[in-house]
């Protein structure tokens, strides 16, 4: 029925599967995406938006390596804004308003025109594994699919509970079947699973809400597109829209706390911390007398509208009489109710740095399934895994990002040696070195990689490098040139007290500017690499020497129990993690400053070999 | 959470439900339209494509009264033709594929555009009763919603289940959870159940398909809109194609007959007939070498392609094998399989004309849940039964479409008063004035009507007086002036050998219908007119004959024990359904010629002011 032998089955078709499957057939792998409905494709399982912070630059990355949740992004727009713009340059985070069923469209379409991705329709349940190595998968209706390799994205499905009030009910998403059996045969061959839990908001009727009693929040103008590729005209479509919750909104739910299955023992797991619903951010912060509410429209045409900042459990009365007492909501008309959805993940910590699982050979985990939340966290293993699963069964080198260079390294790196215990999202605090994994530098740090694993178009490269000439042009220009009082030009850009747009009103530069086609972008990025250069420097110094550590090579086969002088919890740590390097040993939590500091020693000393620099 | 009382609540969003909703809100009332998941409004859930044998006139009779079937068709049709346009007029029907996707869409964003619809996501799985009248309805996450009157529109989701080979599978659709409690709920206050089949084919990767050695079918030129109201240029977009099983696929598959749950007894309950499936085919005409496949695109952008005629339920790997024998699908791959549903429908003979049940007041059955197969046939009856739920609570008088007026009055005249043991489909065979009945004057008789129940746009009204006018123009100068040997137009026309497209040639009626703007719609309507003549007054003689029955009316708590020559069974009878008149009871199966003689001699003796002409 199906090609003999696939090169790689994807399982899941989100926003991890769908870039997982993508990068996977770009590559020249025959893939299949495996999923229980088609139509579902590239769903928004929670708010109708892509980016924010740390998020916005995950996608940026993504682009600059190949992937396609910037092209997405870009085709489905509705409202574009940089947050941030106010901090410093690490904290730029673009972020678009979605139109929810064109985004779902668009990743269908993009999906369906790679000739070497097959689709079908249908549930897996097990998977086919031979000597340690998966050979393929079966499915709910008894078919058996063969492959080199597997890539599961189960997202929220695996034995998802959903909850509303005391009301349970089996779903991956609220009207969508949950998937059983999975977990109980992963688990049976030897990994270790837990179970999280995650929120959305009510969404509500727009002709019901009184938006002058809101603040309108419009789009930033021109919209930066997230992908070099897109070369649209994008417009802000639509606006959002700011209220608050008082304290009638929060006297009313506290009241109703024990009905919430979050209190009343229904759910005992852990939520997404930074994201936590309306009634666990009024039991956390008692004193604080309102909460911030977001409304996103849900696309161009629709009615309804997704209120942000107001995930709930509650039952749906009470979400209703909640939402009633907040302005501009006091004559709201519910379309769909909050709920809680209770789910299995794996622990991360049994995935080696591809994302290929320590316990069977070619199999490889993405996504929500690693414990991670958000769109993007989920695109970016999809990605990674999608490239890896395609280099393994080629026999090549895998693919790792570092931490210094993206934060899709910094997300992997982290769940792989730290695991987590809540739904991981990222933040711009979880890097070590985020002046340098700005958003505006995503495709210099990354399409180059991308253009050596062959993922990264043609166009995208040429891009790059006209971008990278205008850089240099210009900052040649900035260093030489003098203005006013005979100051250089980026000796006066780099006071504190100056801006770009101070600084382009002078003729001398309006007139390069003009000449040399600079645009507002590359602007932005000489200001920062000016004002910033110090520590730019200084944040690659650091690089270097974590690079150092990096490259002392563990061998795989090891023998930790030789090292004597190491302590016993940091011995059967590394023993479980096997990591690589120093480095990757170092960001073990248990392993300590000395135990690295004897495990350097001692591998200088037994075999210098092991020493790249 | 909802407004304290809805005029309407339509549980579900289908072709049924959703015409049913904009029909009541569109005369006003306030309307709910309730679904499990509002993200699958408008599904076609089998085949991509509207109209067709007598089905394409329904479209346009539903156009007609104000109904939106049409307008949908209209905006994401992606193919049109006229069948049977070799055949008499009677014959002649429209037929559309259509873009599956875009059909969904702009069925949801027409819905959210009525101010008097609003819109909830959960599953309704009891009804409010009291005194024997529908108060509202309860949810499975135990909403009470309540409302003057409820239509129920389930379509397959009544304890759906899927079936592929010996594999089964809750569902209403496959992946899309089935309806459990409302049945028994249902049955438990009376009402009579069964169960019904139906089954879809597999969807293939039309990229894995060579064409070449099919053929090609395009669409007519110019394309007809299904709808007045559509101003739209409709282009042909896409391409169908036709192929043909052969000994080699029905070998394959009788080999395998006890693989499918039609013959091995897992489905016990009855399919439709005019719909088989492959192996029901092979099966019931065992002579026939080959039956026809006809391939048809799943939208403009979609690699997806329905295979029509091959309906199966046989497991997945036997489809596959058996779909390769086919020429052209040497190297298909499967996307989706074909699968048999089950699902449970109640007795339509249990409801009033006005689809109405008779047990419930203020509860209406519309779509498939009557028995049905069909869009079509599921729409009419949600546009009937919405606007009937209306003119209910407003306490007007019924609206009952005639058996002489519409298709849609001879199927639910059909369902009310002859029930259906398999899913009922309408064929032009079942109406016996089909020859009035055509798609070309479904306005003339319909949008008058529409008119009156406050359905019809100004804009449709206009339209059909502009097209009026110059049909009798057009007829009185066909009358009047004569061409060639002094013949006058309408008698050359209405020789068999002459065709409408010979007359246009003559100068004389080149000129007329070049001043007066006559197209080619109203040039064929002529065409009827004239070349039919014979007939159509031969058939509205006979409706005359048959509304003079229909006019002589029973009322409703008449004594049927009191006129003691008739039949035991037709007493049976008559007590159960109650007829509104001699028209009604003399289609009541049971009910004899002799029977009714005699009930006329006893109405019109005993009581003459029953009989208005």
């Amino acid at each position: 029925m199906f090609v003999n032998q696939y090169d790689v089955i994807v399982v899941g078709g989100g926003h991890s599967g769908s870039e997982a499957a993508l990068a996977a057939s770009n590559l020249g792998s025959r893939t299949l995406l495996i999923t229980t409905n088609l139509y579902n494709i590239g769903q928004m399982s929670c708010n109708p938006a892509m980016g924010g912070i740390a998020k916005g630059q995950i996608i940026k990355e993504i682009d600059a390596l190949g992937g396609y949740s910037g092209i997405i992004t870009d085709k489905s727009m509705i409202q574009f804004r940089m947050l941030n713009k106010s901090k410093g340059p690490a904290m730029w985070s673009p972020r678009a308003q979605c139109d929810r069923l064109k985004f779902s469209k668009e990743w269908r379409l993009t999906l369906e025109k790679n000739v070497n991705l097959s689709f079908y329709q249908d549930t897996v349940i097990d998977l086919i594994i031979k000597n340690n190595k998966v050979i393929g998968v079966k499915t709910i209706f008894g078919i058996s699919i063969k492959s080199k390799s597997v890539i599961l994205t189960n997202g929220t499905f695996l034995n998802g509970i959903i909850h509303i009030g005391n009301k349970k009910k089996n779903g991956g998403r609220i009207s969508e079947n949950s998937v059983k059996g999975l977990t109980e045969k992963l688990k049976k061959i030897g990994f270790l699973s837990g179970k999280m839990k995650t929120g959305t908001s009510p969404r509500l009727d727009g002709n019901s809400l009184n938006y002058s009693k809101m603040i309108e929040q419009l789009g930033d103008y021109p919209i930066e597109p997230f992908s070099s590729l897109s070369k649209l005209k994008i417009k802000n479509k639509k606006k959002c829209y700011i209220t608050y919750t008082n304290v009638k909104t929060h006297k009313l739910l506290r009241e109703k706390f024990h009905k919430s299955p979050l209190f009343n023992g229904n759910i005992k797991c852990v939520g997404p911390r930074y994201c936590p619903s309306i009634e666990e951010k009024i039991y956390r912060f008692s004193n604080k007398e309102n909460h911030q509410i977001f409304v996103e429209p849900e696309g161009v045409n629709t009615r309804e509208v997704y209120i942000n900042g107001f995930s709930t459990s509650m039952p749906e009365k009470i979400q209703y009489k909640a939402l009633i007492t907040i302005p501009g909501f006091e004559k709201a008309k519910m379309i769909r109710p909050g709920y809680a959805i209770e789910y299995d993940y794996f622990t991360p910590t049994q995935l080696k740095n591809n994302l290929e699982t320590k316990l069977i050979e070619n199999l490889f985990f993405a996504g929500q399934i690693n414990g991670t939340t958000g769109y993007e966290e989920a695109a970016a293993q999809g990605l990674i895994a999608g490239i890896n699963a395609n280099l393994k069964i080629n026999e090549k080198k895998p693919f790792i990002i570092k931490r210094n260079e993206a934060y899709i390294g910094v997300l992997i790196d982290d769940l792989i040696y730290k695991g987590t215990e809540e739904p991981y999202r990222m933040f711009t605090s979880r890097a070590e070195y985020r002046i340098l994994l700005r958003q505006d530098n995503a495709d210099e740090r990354l399409t180059p990689i991308g253009e050596k694993l062959g993922l990264v178009s043609f166009d995208r490269i040429k891009k790059l490098e006209k971008k990278i000439k205008k850089i240099k042009k210009c900052l040649f220009f900035f260093k030489k040139k003098k203005i006013k009082e005979n100051i250089k030009i980026c000796d006066l850009l780099s006071r504190p007290e100056i801006d770009i747009n101070d600084i382009i009103k002078y003729s001398l530069i309006k007139d390069f500017i003009k000449k040399n086609n600079i645009n507002k972008k590359i602007l932005e990025q000489i200001s920062i690499l000016i004002k910033y250069k110090g520590y730019l420097l200084k944040e690659e110094e650091n690089v270097k020497k974590m690079l150092r550590l990096e490259n002392i090579r563990i061998p795989n086969n090891f023998n930790y129990n030789k090292v004597k002088s190491i302590s016993i919890e940091a011995r059967e740590k590394l023993i479980n993690y096997k990591p690589n390097s120093i480095g990757e040993a170092s960001r073990i939590s248990g392993v300590s400053p000395s135990d690295i500091s004897i495990l350097i020693i001692f591998l200088r000393k037994k075999n210098k070999k092991y020493e790249k620099n």
